[in-house]
């Protein structure tokens, strides 16, 4: 037997080495070359499919392909096609399948179909020989390596690393290679991930949490997903329940819910979308809420777990690192193994 | 001073005849009108964009486009035009905004920025004066009379209605005169509403849920816009944190946060989607999670809020007002007025 929770600590510090590795000249070639055959294919719009985590992965997929590409983004759900047998034509599409596993059956029967209906097809897995990169006609391997826990990490920073390549080789045109700039905004990541990890807050952090009885995370654009994908760490490996608000939302009614006892975590970059969640954080002090900041500078005098100051487009490969460690501590402190946690499995085979 | 939740009950006791309203002659005239033109028109593809409550409709939207007409259907961040500047290409597109005040600021500037690039725009609101209703190149008027609650409900199943009614008079061209046999099974459901709100079994539950410290809501398919604006209400009017899930993503890891202590609300009807949550309600099961179904039939030994027998299509309109009446009902048990739920105002103002 292990220690509990070592193998979430394990993928945990893993993911600079990961990031390093999909840099590296093999793997960003190979997401070139798939980069440069999406661009030359012009693709009206993109539809991204995914569940779980890799879901926070496509919805940052969707925001880069909006906002760097100008193409209309959006998720798809899996049930209108497996569940009701329509068959949407995608044949203007590009559809990506976001999955660890590559396993999900509802995923390559959504892929299947949209490539029957003539989209481009496009696996982005961490199992290159899985079903759903068999049935895609393009495929991206994440290249993350074994995932020892079952809440996964460094699968889901993989899979926000090869589409933010994937994008900005497919906005780059040609031959799918990089800018320069581009190129060295990346390489910087492995080292900047690495100080993230470094960083003692979290773990100092999670007995703050201890008896919390739920748990409020929010953040705008970029740093949306990240929000969405905290509040889903925490619930996997400590039974927390956490509430995932765009800034936006969150004052349209769920506001109503935060009080001294709702615990808040809120991403704030230095960005567009940090800058946005200025009117949501006055109306949390309005209401007492307990908040903590994720970020690169100081906001009012909130708490905060530091991460180093990069463009937003590149922030939530930085930002999730703290909250994934927060989950971790949070989980061993309440006596929870958040290696295998209760009811869990790590392919989930709904149809 | 009224008797607290004198008007969140009496919104909710006029849905029945909102329905009727929006079926009369003149409005549907309009409606089919407005179907008309889009499917002369012919988009390639349709963005949602919505906020709150009228994002749970716009997803019931989006599920229809894609089932019923085979287009794809996405719902737009629109942070993405007002934070970050994005002018995605939606020239392909229908862009439809739903709102009931039609105010808000951002909703308003992503149909203005697609109305520029060329889409279709349409406006869904109750409001036909509104800014948003006034940047749109076409516009439905949901008619549903002043709300008196902050807590929308009535709105919302009327933008439900009026979005069914788009959808199949676009499937039905020509005038957008929808067919007989879908006028007659649209004409049932004034009635079948009125006999659901009949039903004492929501307000008799209320107390079971008394002291719970959160609540888990799921649904597939058509279902999930339900379970998605069940828990939104429930949080709204009660400040109970409610988890939405749908039946497919509850499975990929929230599951390990169903146990004794978490009372679940599940959506099942009787069509697909209701089928699909076959496998996931032994999950529940094996969980010991506390569930109480809201559907057509029975469901094992579950309690069960009953609704009348629809197509699944229109079951959104029935199962949501058991639900609205659970919310209301507790919000009174727990002593809140859900008529001005504390830190919520009716017409958000995000940029």
């Amino acid at each position: 037997m292990t220690r509990p929770g070592a193998g979430m600590a394990a993928d945990i510090d893993e993911q600079p080495a990961g990031y390093a590795r999909l840099l590296s000249t093999d793997h960003a070639r190979e997401i070139a070359h798939v980069a440069a055959v999406v661009a030359q294919r012009r693709p009206r719009h993109v539809v991204f499919t995914a569940r779980g985590t890799s879901d926070h992965a496509a919805l940052y997929g969707a925001y880069l392909t909006e906002i760097r590409l100008g193409l209309p983004a959006g998720l798809a759900s899996p049930s209108v096609v497996t569940v009701y047998g329509a068959r949407p034509d995608l044949s203007d599409a590009l559809v990506v399948g976001v999955s660890q596993s590559g396993g999900s059956p509802d995923l390559a029967e959504v892929l299947r179909s949209a490539r029957a209906s003539g989209a481009l097809t496009l696996a982005v897995t961490n199992a290159p020989d899985s079903p759903l990169a068999d049935v895609a006609e393009l495929s991206v391997d994440i290249a993350a390596g074994h995932e020892r826990a079952v809440a996964a990490t460094k699968t889901y920073t993989a899979e926000l690393l090869a589409l933010l390549m994937l994008v900005e080789g497919v906005r780059a045109g040609g031959d799918g290679t990089l800018p320069a700039e581009e190129r060295a905004a990346l390489a910087a990541l492995p080292d900047l991930a690495a100080r993230t990890l470094d960083d003692p807050t979290p773990t100092r952090l999670a007995p703050r949490y201890r008896f919390a009885a739920q748990l409020v995370t929010t953040g705008r654009g970029y740093a949306y997903p990240t929000a969405r994908e905290a509040a889903l760490k925490l619930m996997e490996t400590s039974y927390l329940p956490a509430l995932a608000f765009s800034g936006a939302d969150l004052l349209h009614g769920p506001l109503a819910m935060t009080d001294p006892d709702v615990p808040v975590l809120a991403v704030v970059g230095s960005g567009p979308g940090g800058r946005s969640m200025g009117e949501v954080l006055p109306r949390l002090g309005e209401r007492r809420a307990d908040v903590v900041v994720v970020g690169s500078a100081e906001v009012g005098g909130a708490t905060r777990m530091a991460v180093p100051e990069v463009d937003e487009r590149y922030a939530p490969l930085l930002d999730i690192l703290p909250l994934q460690r927060l989950a971790l501590a949070l989980a061993l402190a309440r006596g929870e193994d958040p290696d295998s946690p209760r009811g869990l499995k790590k392919v989930t085979a709904t149809m």
